[in-house]
């Protein structure tokens, strides 16, 4: 599996994140990631197929809001929070609270 | 001038929001307003055609985030910051934050 790009997150604009968070399938994604702790290994629950939720784990890792890391046979998801709330303190916090 | 549509506050979604949101322009529109103190009666600051312009404010609009209201021969944009405080809390106000 080749490497996976990931954007610095000061290279990040807010209208990307904002375009990635808007959408009712990314959104779910994210939300679950954070309620698993910012970690999911493996699938996340959506009723997508798997090539649309691949197309929607993209736009979330381009965004900066999710970095993705092969382990063994499945991948790593893991939610960018920290880095993301110090560059835009409060907008991915306030729309997973919304979100919820 | 006919009236305008808008919609009622508990009808909007969160990934309608965001969208409207994820665009430099309806961003800087939506700052003005919060630097004016909510309400603008007149033209935007912004490196757009009045056509794009009124695209952009329709999308506003019909995301619930501003109210149009004629006065004569301008019109009354108001930020509907308090409706959408209280809507999606800390969402609008955080945006705001990370893009001045």
């Amino acid at each position: 599996m080749r490497a996976l790009n990931h954007p610095d997150i000061s290279a990040v604009s807010l209208p990307s994140v904002l375009n990635a968070l808007a959408d009712e399938i990314r959104l779910t994604v994210v939300r679950q990631l954070a309620e698993a702790g910012g970690v999911v290994c493996g699938q996340f629950d959506v009723p997508v197929s798997m090539s649309t939720l691949s197309h929607h784990l993209k736009v979330l890792r381009e965004a900066g809001l999710l970095r993705v890391t092969p382990e063994g046979s499945f991948r790593r998801h893991e939610l960018r929070l920290s880095e993301m709330e110090a560059r835009f303190p409060g907008v991915l916090s306030s729309i997973l609270q919304a979100s919820s």
